[in-house]
């Protein structure tokens, strides 16, 4: 049995409009980096837009604009030592998948890697750089989804600033006409 | 003794980060509106900017476009009922503020209204509209904050899609050097 399984497009804003810190794999020329992140927003539903600022600062920056591919790993509370270890340094020295010992597994449409011990993982193209000069803020098209079944309620994480997280609480069902 | 004070602008995205359900208030020409939304993304940490599609379908749009303001207003989960009624029908031709019980206060900077019986406000300036057009999305500058002081860990509302809601769990610090 595969441990994940593909998503429909159409249900990847409901992963991402919580909120969630995700972890931003990123890969250029035999280099690969990871990056915390949560100042990201749903765009469009279908084909899934995300926007996403990703400081020109960070060493991600440089293999996102360059491989114009990413891929958005959301992790769950029980990798909240890792999100913040990821967070605190720069890839630019040092392996980050060994430092925090995660397992990259190979995507399917970009050359970025999955990380295994996310639940889910959306891979992703950079369509629009646009904002890119005036604000770190690259556009993306999600282009294929991955889940790990079953976690009807994942506890993932929610950046509250100064490290400081608050981990998704339980769920309430609405008659909300909302999609 | 103010029920509600002025938050430090630098303080901002702490509020918006973990991504919880906003109410948008906006105001023009004598007439007022409120939208449910959870499609945004800081962008700059101060002043503090904001990104956010508000679908030119939203009756929101055509005020937001037409007044270059609005006050994103932040509820927690005793205001659920409101949160979904206020996304399922339009401001169009009824006035929400009644229809749901809420109390619109006089902004200081803007003329869209805070809502009461939020915790927090942001008053906000439509910066940029260059992605307005393509894709609906506004870049806002928070201008002014207020906050209802004492609620350390607010219970947030975080759409999952269809009419599912999470609400913000527990607080965990940790030794993170992130902003």
């Amino acid at each position: 049995m595969p441990k994940r399984r593909s998503l429909p497009l159409s249900k990847v804003y409901g992963l991402l409009e919580t909120g969630p810190v995700v972890l931003v794999t990123t890969a250029h020329k035999g280099r690969s980096n990871i990056m915390t992140q949560s100042w990201h927003t749903m765009m469009e539903f279908e084909p899934p837009l995300i926007g996403c600022v990703i400081s020109a600062r960070n060493y991600s920056f440089d293999l996102l604009d360059a491989s114009r591919q990413c891929v958005f790993n959301i992790p769950t509370a029980e990798l909240l030592k890792q999100v913040v270890g990821i967070g605190n340094c720069s890839g630019k020295k040092i392996d980050k998948f060994k430092k925090f010992g995660l397992t990259p597994l190979a995507a399917e449409c970009v050359q970025a890697p999955l990380i295994d011990e996310c639940y889910a993982n959306l891979e992703c193209k950079v369509v629009d750089r646009k904002l890119v000069n005036s604000y770190n803020f690259f556009i993306l098209e999600v282009v294929q989804a991955w889940i790990v079944p079953g976690l009807k309620e994942p506890q993932t994480l929610h950046h509250r600033g100064n490290g400081n997280f608050m981990i998704a609480g339980p769920t309430v069902k609405t008659t909300s006409k909302m999609k």
